[in-house]
C-alpha cells in the first residue's frame, strides 16, 4: 500500500506513493480539510483542477451530527454524497469532542459529549467511531484518541496516553472484525499521543507501531507548544514508527512547520490554516505572508502571487482581493482558500521533487527564509 | 448599436443583438447582479463558463463607497479591477440611496445620503453619478432617478417624476459633454418612472423617448405592486418607448415575470432573486421551485436539476445541497447561485430561440405552468 520511491541522503525526508482504492497519493502530501463534507468555499471540481488535491479530510464528529449517518448511508457513503471520487481520510472526531462540544465527559467506555448544534447528548466509543467511518466509507480511518491539552502535566498526559492505548486496542479489534460497506478497501491509522513528554511519546510510538496498521499518525502537536518542542517530539516518535509505513502529522501546520516535518520523515499533513486563515485575509505566497486587510494593498494591482499556484492567484489582484475581504464578500473567501490550498499543494509537490532530485535540504533552507517573511 | 433579428408574430417579443465595446449581447438577456464588483459567490470564470453570462450589473452606490472611485480609477476602471472582459451595466445608485442609506434627503440638486457602512454624508447628483460611472467604465450607464415607493399617492408620484425628469436633462447634458476614460464606448439609459399611474407613466415614457439615448429603462416596478399592475404598466410604457432601441426592465424578477415582460417587448432584465434567494435555499428548476431547506429533500439524492443548466445542477444532489445550506456552508451559496443564474440564462436563451423559430407564445404558456409549480 505504501512504497517509498526516493530517500533524501541528508535527512529523513522521503518521497513515496500511498495506494488507495480511490487513487494513488504521492507523498509527502497535504490534505485539504473538508470538515462537514465540503472544503469550505471550494467546488469539488476546483479541488482537483485548481488545487490538484489528491485526498481530502472529512470529520466524523461533524458528519455524525449533520447530515447524520443515516443520510450518508442512504447516499451510499460520503464519496457519493459529496460527489468526490478521490481518496478521503476521516478524523475520528476525538479532537472535535474536546474542542467544540460542551460538558464532555471521558470514561473508559468512551467520550460522552453534547452536540454543539443542538445540545443533544451522544457517546463516541472506539467501536462506534469505526462503525461510523465504515458508513462514511473513508479510505483512511482514524482511531478515537484523547488529544491532551497544552500545557498539561505529566500525570494527566500519562493517564491520557493510557486511555488512548486502551481505546486503540478496541478500535483495532472492531476494525479487524468488520468489513467495508461500499466495496472499497479501508485502512485504520492509530495515533501517537503523549504531549511533549519524551518518555510518554516513546511508549505511545511503540504501542502504535505494534498495532501493525497500514500507517501511523502523530497527534497532539501544534496545540500551543513551541515549534522546537514539536520538532523534537516528531524526531523521537519517528525513530520508533516503522520506516516503511506512511506517517501522518495531524493538524500541522504552517508551510515552515510542514517542511521541517518532512525533513524529519513525515509524509502526510492536514490543517485548517490555509482555508480558515485565508477567509480572514491571510495569504501564503511565494514572496511571504500577506495580511490582505492591511492598507498597503489598497492600490496594489499586482497579482495575488506571481508564482501562480492557481489560476486565481494571477487572475486577481491584491487590491481586488482586499476589497472583497474588507467587504465581507463570499468571493474573497473563495479566492483566498483556492490560492492558499494551491500554494500548499504546490509547495509540497516541489518538496517531493527536491527529495527525488536530491537537493531537498538546500532548497528547504532557502524556502524557510522566504516563507517566514511578512510582507 | 441595437439590431432586432426577429419579431414574434403573436406578441411584442423580439430577439436582437446589442453591440458594445466589450462584446455583443443577444437579447432578451438576463444580467447577473454584481453589486460590489462581484456576483456573490461566483468566480468570474464560472460566470462565463458555467452560466454563460453575457453582461453583468454593478452598482454605483456600492462601488463609490467601497473601494471608492480613487481605487477604481487607479485600477483603470472596473473591468480591469475585477478581471472581467465582458460588458458591464451600472445602476446609478439612486435605488440604493433610498433603500440602504439612513437620513437621505432629496433636493433638486441631488440626493444627500449617509453611507450604510460608516455613516459618512455624501451627495449624488445627476452629474456626479455620470462622472463616477465614467470612472467605473460601464458600457451602459444609468441616469440618477427617484424610485418612488409602493404604495404612494398620485401627488407624490407626480412630484417624483418631475424631479426624475429634471435630473434626466442634467444627466444627459453631462453625458454629452464628457468622454469615456478608458477608450471604450459608453452609453446612457434614461429611466421611466411614474408608479402604477398610467398618466404619469405615459408622460415619463414620452420624456424618456425624447432623450434619444441608445436604450431606455423602466424603473419603479416589482416594488410590491400586484403582477397584473406591473404587466399593464409595461404595456403602456412600451407603446411609447421607441421600438428600435433596447428596453430594460430594472430589478425584475421571477422567471414568470421575465417571460411575461418579454412577451410585452422587454429586452433586458436584472434581479438579485437568483443569487439572494439561492443563498437562502430557494432554487428555480425545470420542474418548479424548490425550498431546499424542506425536510422532504433530506434523502433525495437526485440531481438538483436534471435539465442541467450548469455542471453543478447535475453534479450535486438535492440532499447534499440541503446539507450545505442547512449547515451554513459557503459551498451551498455557491452551488445555489451558479445553478439559479444558469437556469435564468438558460431560460432566456430558450425564449430567444423560440422567438426566432416562431413558437414563443405556445412555449411561454407551457413554461409558465411549470415555473410556477412549488415542489
Amino acid at each position: 500500500m505504501f512504497k517509498i520511491e526516493s530517500r533524501d541522503k541528508e535527512s529523513n525526508a522521503r518521497a513515496g506513493i500511498l495506494t488507495t482504492h480511490h487513487g494513488d497519493i504521492p507523498t509527502p502530501i497535504f490534505i485539504p480539510v473538508g470538515t462537514g463534507g465540503t472544503v469550505k468555499g471550494i467546488l469539488q471540481r476546483d479541488l482537483t483542477e485548481e488545487i490538484d488535491a489528491k485526498i481530502i479530510l472529512a470529520n466524523t464528529y461533524h458528519l455524525y451530527l449533520r447530515p447524520g449517518t443515516d443520510i450518508i448511508k442512504a447516499a451510499g457513503g460520503l464519496h457519493k454524497f459529496m460527489s468526490w471520487d478521490l481518496p478521503i481520510l476521516t478524523d475520528s472526531g476525538g479532537y472535535q469532542v474536546f474542542s467544540l462540544s460542551g460538558n464532555r465527559k471521558l470514561t473508559e467506555k468512551g467520550a460522552i459529549f453534547k452536540s454543539h448544534i443542538d445540545g443533544s447528548e451522544h457517546i463516541f466509543t472506539p467501536e462506534n467511531t469505526i462503525d461510523i467511518q465504515r458508513i462514511i466509507g473513508a479510505d483512511i480511518m482514524m482511531v478515537l484518541d484523547e488529544c491532551a491539552p497544552f500545557p498539561c502535566d505529566h500525570k494527566y498526559a500519562a493517564k491520557s496516553v493510557k486511555l488512548t492505548h486502551h481505546w486503540l486496542d478496541r478500535a483495532v479489534e472492531r476494525f479487524r472484525t468488520t468489513e467495508p460497506l461500499w466495496g472499497a478497501e479501508q485502512v485504520l491509522f492509530p495515533i501517537v499521543q503523549g504531549g511533549i513528554f519524551d518518555d510518554l511519546r516513546k511508549i505511545s510510538a511503540e504501542k502504535t507501531a505494534r498495532a501493525d496498521m497500514a500507517g501511523n499518525a502523530i497527534g497532539g502537536l501544534s496545540v500551543g507548544e513551541p515549534a522546537d518542542e514539536m520538532y523534537r517530539t516528531i524526531e523521537i516518535v519517528n525513530e520508533i514508527l516503522p520506516e516503511d509505513k506512511p506517517r501522518y502529522l495531524m493538524g500541522v501546520g504552517t508551510p515552515v512547520n510542514i517542511l521541517e516535518a518532512i525533513e524529519r520523515g513525515v509524509d502526510m499533513f492536514d490543517c485548517v490554516m490555509p482555508t480558515r486563515n485565508g477567509r480572514n485575509g491571510m495569504l501564503f505566497t511565494s514572496e511571504g505572508i500577506i495580511n490582505i486587510k492591511n492598507n498597503k494593498w489598497n492600490d496594489d494591482f499586482s497579482p495575488i502571487d506571481p508564482s501562480a499556484p492557481s489560476e486565481v492567484s494571477i487572475n486577481y489582484s491584491k487590491a481586488y482581493l482586499r476589497h472583497l475581504i474588507i467587504s465581507g464578500e463570499i468571493l474573497g473567501s473563495q479566492i483566498s482558500s483556492i490560492h492558499n490550498l494551491a500554494f500548499y499543494l504546490c509547495l509540497i509537490r516541489e518538496a517531493r521533487e527536491k527529495i527525488i532530485t536530491g537537493n531537498f535540504k538546500i532548497w528547504k533552507e532557502s524556502m524557510i527564509k522566504k516563507l517566514s517573511a511578512r510582507l
